[in-house]
């Protein structure tokens, strides 16, 4: 049994809750405050302009003084991607296993952060104590090497935090999940088990990421006479492990292409969690010394962003590689939800070039399925469980499975982002609330493009925008010049000059009727600017651009 | 054999081809031409703003004397949505099975054309002359009831259309395919199969639609105690039928809603497609006079459609209907390549209101697979396979279809839309282009919008828009107001007075630099307004808006 004290664990998601991405999540016990990942979220469809969301962290400023350090589950965007923004205003220590810090540490040299930031590396099965906490790493599998959860120790009691996982029982590189350590752990008592949600809707069991290397050597066996190119996330070293595994095997060269995937593969192979034979890499500008059947490239790409060096081979935009017919392309990823019909495009350009696309079972995923999830409940036996890592359907679905396992709703909290849940032997209750929210980051604003600025954009999407432009003599109120028109995003204007033309009548007669009435307060003369541009435009074309009045005055 | 004459058949896809939607082809022998289909699509991410696509007629236009007539082959948006805007410029008879005239009819009378179009409607097994053509309708089954196939008889031979369609031996409604009279017509000697590839990558068999019902049943036992809200295509007049029938079983009263759902029940029970029990459906307004657990809804939605009424109840804001903890809401479709976040958002309010929702084995395809593909092949051989209907995968997924049946490359044709097919016993080829694209729609104008205001509108959803005014004496050139300065969807203005005022020191810097140097080309004048301050705000923002620079003489 625990150190009974009078004090409750506090665990406040800063966000990463009701969505996947964001993850950052506060444990407070007394003056002490660590957190647990720092990620970011990528934008939503309506945030235009925006190129990423970073959690709102008031709460942590305001207790500036508690925190103690971040400890990092893994090195995905979704977990480290805030850090270098978070960082610049609650500078306290970073603690990760060694892949996830060189990750994090190519990212602080980019903002240049590095010698700002304190960092340590930690292994699997050391303990970090921080303030009241203790904090210790358990290796887990992931998409991504060097995955860990935590046990978070506090006077309180315990709570184990999967980060992302999954139970891979033959993983490319290193040993499987520590199960072991899951359940001496939880033999000792629980209090929390906070797991990931992402694949709770996915009955059965998530396969060994080795299958995928199975499926790339049949495809390699099978298309002996034509190049091979292989796009997966850039993250996934052991996936890239196994192309080139396979490129060894059947007496392939390898080009790695793609800026984050030569990134990642240059810091994992430094670490030591790549194996590449000698010879079998050669740079992209030896491939043409190589016949095609003699060749792989290894790219980023898979999610069809339209950046990446899958996408600029398909549109025939890459500056080194082009697709011939007979090309093998395998995609070794499945789409993102909401990147689905950039794949496709992709997926059509590749064919349309003649390219042989695969891609059915040349993937797995790095997330628990349900089976796996309750094989983690059954070890750990937590007494309150708090699904993670997920949309509002997840949490959901990871609730339902805990239920199955016997958990009764009062000991089960879907927490909302923000949610202050107090805990301890005796009960747990949310006990209230802290700001969070998004920070969109847009360029090198950070935080200057809010609402306004993005119902503007979404506005000026939909309908473009009409300038109406004004000269007003300033002592006699009298219009010197316009009104001008000017528009942009609404109409093909020298397709619509008669609409144009009218307009610009309606607007004449609006200035006209102000001079009439003597109206000289500016804001109603926009007014009624608007209002009758506004009403003639909806009217003769049903829609709504902004309108916005200038008036100068001389 | 066919007669032979000299001249050749042409097939000139004008749109559906490297997409889903807008389906519409031409059929051409020496003085006739033929149509079939006229769909419209739904714009991509990339068309701000657009409300929908409709396809470049211009060749119909250009041919106008030979068009005969359009055969519908049923009557979804991306076969029949473009007929108004269409036959506006095109106005030929329109051929059609029964319920799909009734789909067609709806839509003419909203654009006021219905007494200006000629209809026939068209049972399976008819025959209908036009010009050199003779064209057959041939029952076949698909995700709206009335779908047929055509048998389109020239002089060059004979080609069959087989529009949208799966085979399903047990159909809710009516009768299955008519596999036999493929069968007779393929022996008579077909010279090109037309062929769906909708679902050409997937492998296997489309389930019958009557699998779905049995689930409805399921849930229905399983549910007994609880609301049940079942949203699907409104056009799904079937599986519409089938949740009447679970609910008539299990003694609920039915309510529809949502706008598009009623018109097509309407047109659908008027015509005989629908068989409602009597006293089974009610008015919304009397579903407070029933307990819950006696009441279903039936509702549009399914695809996560903003304003359809399953997302207005999931965000709360249906006047009629809310939400309670317990209902049971079926999600009865697949999500359409696109719309994945859009339905999950609706998933996750409605699982956070409380709603049980179930998504998994409540939706069957409407279109055939590898296997039906192959039958349909084997019924009709066809000298040339002509895949149709989908993105450049999907039709190249058909063509190794029929590679896989023996079909050599020289007789399968992947056409693009615009590609003149000419064909006869004799031979196939590609032998020219006519002009083809997207006309785009958005609110009362048609083809208004082109690249120059779509890109417009992209470049300020992106970063906004920064307008500068300055007013100049006629006489002197000289600066009489201004530089002022206005932004929309830049940055929030409030927070960012510094920046602002920093823009305004550049411009007056660049504007008196101009005047110093006499500069007074306005075109000069806004260009260095242009570049001096895009290179400010790019240095600055690392952000591109529009800059408008409009000059005014007093």
């Amino acid at each position: 049994m625990k150190e009974q004290k009078n004090s409750k664990l506090k665990i406040i998601p800063l966000g990463g809750l009701e969505q996947i991405g964001m993850n950052i999540t506060a444990f407070e016990y007394e003056d002490s405050i660590v957190v647990v990942d720092c990620g970011l979220s990528f934008p939503e469809d309506d945030m235009l302009g925006i190129d990423l969301v970073i959690p709102d962290v008031t709460y942590l400023k305001n207790n500036i003084e508690k925190v103690k350090g971040f400890f990092i589950t893994h090195g995905h965007e979704d977990h480290i991607g805030a850090i270098p923004y978070v960082l610049k205003e609650v500078n306290v220590p970073v603690y990760a296993t060694k892949l996830t810090m060189g990750i994090i540490e190519h990212k602080l040299r980019e903002h240049n952060m590095l010698t700002k930031v304190k960092r340590k590396v930690v292994k699997y099965g050391q303990h970090i104590n921080l303030g009241c906490f203790r904090v210790e790493f358990i290796r887990t599998n992931h998409s991504i090497a060097d995955a860990a959860a935590l046990a978070i120790y506090s006077p309180a009691g315990t709570v184990v935090h999967t980060g992302d996982f999954k139970v891979d029982y033959t993983p490319v590189f290193g040993d499987p999940i520590d199960l072991q350590r899951f359940g001496e752990i939880g033999k000792k008592g629980v209090l929390a088990l906070m797991c990931d949600s992402t694949n709770a809707e996915r009955p059965g069991y998530t396969s060994s990421e080795k299958t995928v290397g199975k499926t790339f050597d049949n495809i390699f066996a099978d298309h002996t006479d034509s190049r091979i190119i292989v796009a997966t996330f850039a993250s996934n070293v052991d996936r890239v492990q196994q192309v080139i595994n396979s490129a060894y095997k059947f007496g392939r060269k390898v080009v790695v292409e793609g800026r984050s995937m030569v990134n990642i593969i240059t810091i994992a192979s430094e670490l030591g969690y790549l194996n590449i034979p000698d010879k079998t890499l050669i740079d992209i500008e030896q491939l043409k010394n190589y016949p095609d059947e003699q060749t792989v490239l290894i790219t980023t790409g898979s999610q069809g962003e339209s950046m990446a060096a899958l996408s600029r081979m398909a549109s025939n935009i890459h500056k080194k590689v082009t697709i011939q017919p007979g090309d093998t392309v395998i995609l070794s990823s499945n789409p993102i939800p909401g990147n689905e019909k950039a794949v496709s495009k992709v997926i059509n350009e590749l064919s349309a070039k003649g390219a042989n696309v695969i891609f059915q079972d040349t993937h797995v995923s790095g997330h628990a399925c349900q089976e796996d999830i309750k094989l983690i409940y059954s070890l750990v036996k937590p007494k309150y469980a708090i699904p993670v890592h997920g949309e509002y359907r997840h949490l959901k679905a990871q609730a339902r499975i805990a239920q199955e396992l016997g958990y009764d709703k009062e000991h089960i909290f879907i927490l909302s982002s923000g949610d202050v849940l107090e805990l301890d032997e005796e009960g747990a209750a949310v006990t209230g609330e802290v700001p969070v929210g998004d920070i969109m980051v847009d360029g090198l604003g950070v935080g200057d493009v809010g609402n306004i600025v993005l119902r503007d954009r979404q506005h000026l999407a939909e309908d473009g925008i009409i300038i109406v432009v004004l000269t007003l003599d300033s002592r006699s109120g009298q219009v010197l010049a316009g009104p001008d028109i000017v528009t942009r995003g609404f109409v093909y204007v020298r397709g619509s000059e008669s609409l144009m033309d009218e307009a610009r009548k309606v607007l004449e007669d609006t200035v006209e009727r102000c001079m009439d009435k003597n109206i000289t307060d500016w804001g109603k003369i926009k007014t009624e600017i608007k209002d009758s541009l506004g009403d003639f435009v909806w009217k003769r074309t049903k829609r709504r651009p902004m309108i916005m009045p200038i008036i100068m005055e001389v």
